[in-house]
């Protein structure tokens, strides 16, 4: 886990934000020359691939302003200061979907971007889906947009880059793996 | 692909890096509201499947410092401006493992951390590898070490984090899916 570490010599804070940071740091290498790495701090997010009572997945389609367009994605969130990625998942699952899950199954939790950025996703499945009676509840200032498609779609959207989130790639494929459904 | 879309009303420029860049933009939103997004640039990547002759998924591990932690990833590279993907796919796959492909074939792109970085990486799958003569040939600092796993023993690590990458994930369980090895 720490095999060819980079010592950290001097960390350069340049921003804080609302939700990443950014840092320069010099490190020493392995074989004690130094260098500088670009750092993005991310609080962690989570997300859930949900299965309808009807077999289908459910899909969010939002913009994404680094990218300039908006994408289809499983349901995600951000995690606040302290909360437990399960409570997360729980929250983000009723708000975005108006799904309520009897139980989370947490499949794993991965790093997206760990060139520059310490941001990982901790994915759950969600079980025993029932709609919640209020539906979703979005903020004032949150624009998604729901789908439900089989896996057989979901997985043909992966394949031609109408999905185009790794983590929705993953889970896609996961769950057409996995999950026995019959369609 | 413009759904919901985020205008932008000012775009501040914080930093310019080497690798990566930062702004803050002032967004107007569908219902006219406006909000601030802080967004990552980056050059984008490209990452490959590299099945051995004997049947063997190339894995290259290597300390990530934003993670303060060594990751075993597939072999991957960030683009060099103006540089078509598939270029920086040979030139990587090569340099990292030593190995040469006879074709690269695009597979998909996808987005690896759509909430805050524009990042995309370009997965590719090398067919016909064979040693080059000279072996891997690593920058002075650029230390990584390289490891062939069945794609049996590569799902495992998925399963079990040994594999902690999502592109890599993502990877691993497309070509269990898809290749029809036996091992």
């Amino acid at each position: 886990m720490k095999k060819f570490e980079e010592k950290t010599i001097h960390s350069n804070r340049l921003y804080e934000g609302k939700v990443i940071n950014l840092k320069v740091d010099d490190v020493s290498l392995p074989n004690g020359h130094t260098s500088k790495r670009e750092l993005v701090e991310h609080p962690g997010a989570v997300a859930i691939i949900a299965i309808t009572p009807d077999n289908k997945i459910i899909l969010v389609e939002q913009y994404r302003k680094a990218l300039e367009r908006s994408l289809v994605e499983i349901p995600a969130g951000k995690l606040e200061p302290g909360e437990a990625p399960e409570t997360t998942a729980m929250r983000e699952l009723e708000e975005e979907t108006g799904y309520t899950a009897e139980k989370l199954v947490k499949l794993q939790t991965f790093a997206t971007s760990p060139g520059f950025a310490d941001e990982v996703v901790h994915l759950f499945v969600a079980e025993g889906l029932s709609k919640a009676t209020n539906g979703a509840v979005l903020d004032d200032d949150e624009f998604v947009e729901l789908m439900e498609v089989t896996l057989e779609e979901a997985e043909r959207m992966v394949i031609d880059e109408r999905i185009y989130d790794a983590k929705t790639a993953f889970a896609v494929l996961w769950a057409k793996q996995r999950l026995s459904i019959e369609n």
